[in-house]
């Protein structure tokens, strides 16, 4: 179970999207029926908001309270509008550096990463609304509360905040094997997002193909990947050197 | 409780030091007494193996078995004597990189610095015996297999560990925030070891100053440290940009 707050109850929870509350997810009990449990579909699915149908057994679990068959856990940060977050950085910024997190899972991975991510001057970090981890009370200890130091926006496909940051100038880099490319030859020194994978499946194909270049690291051993923490942290610190 | 191969009773224990196999941590019965129990406390002493007094119980969860106040466990990998470590790489690589690992506690971080130490061409990780995170399968798992590739010496004091590389001319570098030297501006190109700390306490102040050089990393936002495996992964990826 996540140590997230937990709102419960479908009015409480319609009343939190209503709010702009940063839901992570919504737990629906499966063949739920009503017209006030049809209001919560439509909401959840206008929002955009993370959900999925679990048996009621799952919610007992979940809470202890009278969940009339939905449960909601709350994201102890507030996420950032992507729009938002490029407009503000750029306006403040002369070479932005943002992150992509193209649906990495675990949540010690992330938290490690947030925390890179700060200590390396990334202006925003971006992950997608479904399939991401979580920012739990976990990912806040890893990160050793960087989560609440650096701006991350929700958007609902990576896809899209790839063409986005490539219109406003900044040149989104692959961290992928499938290049011949060495992180040591691409210049970081410009306005630049770089794109992580996830742990098992590394970057969809899908962005592979539209993305401005890839970067791979160097492996001499027989292993042929890193912790994807490790990976970005490489990354990240060769962005420091050549702009230092 | 960890998932390593385990044996127990006294005299299983004693044929087991005298078979000089891979022994993580001995755990004993508070206030047992007899000789055979002295004979298995003077060959623990002996052969400096990390052992700890618990009460009966503690024994009675590790083990269904017959105990008879003493259970081990054996780590799934065979340990280097680091003397045979640094002369077979000496002997067969111009410029050998070490790792070593002053009481680096977190059984995910270990696995996860052996996982790049493997991708980055370390010829050899030195631990202390006492006090580090013990080679488990988690730790065989975070590293992705990786533990099985790469030598792992054992060694009473890191310290030993540093006087034995610098007359063996290998440099020793520590990775510490007490510096004001750059990782960028160290050399790397040449035989050299690099130390990291612990998690928490970092390298410790009489390792620091026997050391032949000291770099940090630079750190650009609030939060004053990486996470470990983070750190280490810049550091022998700058070993690598270097060296290419």
């Amino acid at each position: 179970m996540e140590s997230n707050t937990q709102i419960y109850g479908i009015r409480a929870i319609l009343e939190a999207i209503k709010a702009d509350k940063p839901i992570d997810k919504v737990f629906i009990q499966k063949g739920l029926k009503g017209d006030l449990f049809k209001e919560l579909e439509t909401s959840i699915r206008k929002n955009g908001i993370n959900s999925s149908y679990v048996p009621i057994e799952k919610l007992n679990r979940l809470t202890k309270g009278n969940h009339q068959g939905a449960v909601a856990n709350i994201s102890p940060i507030t996420f950032y509008e992507l729009e938002n977050l490029v407009e503000k950085v750029k306006a403040t910024k002369e070479a932005p550096l943002f992150l992509l997190l193209d649906q990495l899972s675990d949540v010690r991975n992330f938290g490690a990463i947030i925390r890179t991510a700060e200590c390396t001057g990334v202006d925003g970090i971006i992950i997608q609304k479904k399939g991401a981890a979580p920012v739990t009370a976990d990912t806040i200890k890893t990160s050793a509360g960087a989560a609440f130091k650096i701006p991350i926006a929700k958007v609902d496909h990576i896809k899209d905040a790839v063409f986005y940051l490539q219109a406003s100038d900044i040149k989104v880099i692959a961290a992928t094997e499938k290049t011949e490319t060495s992180l040591y030859d691409v210049n970081f020194k410009e306005s630049c997002a770089i794109i992580m994978g996830s742990e098992d499946l590394g970057i969809s194909p899908s962005i592979l193909k539209i993305v401005d270049d890839k970067a791979k690291l160097p492996l001499l051993g027989e292993i042929g990947s890193l912790n994807v923490s490790v990976a970005c942290g490489v990354f990240l610190y060769e962005v420091v050197r050549q702009r230092r």
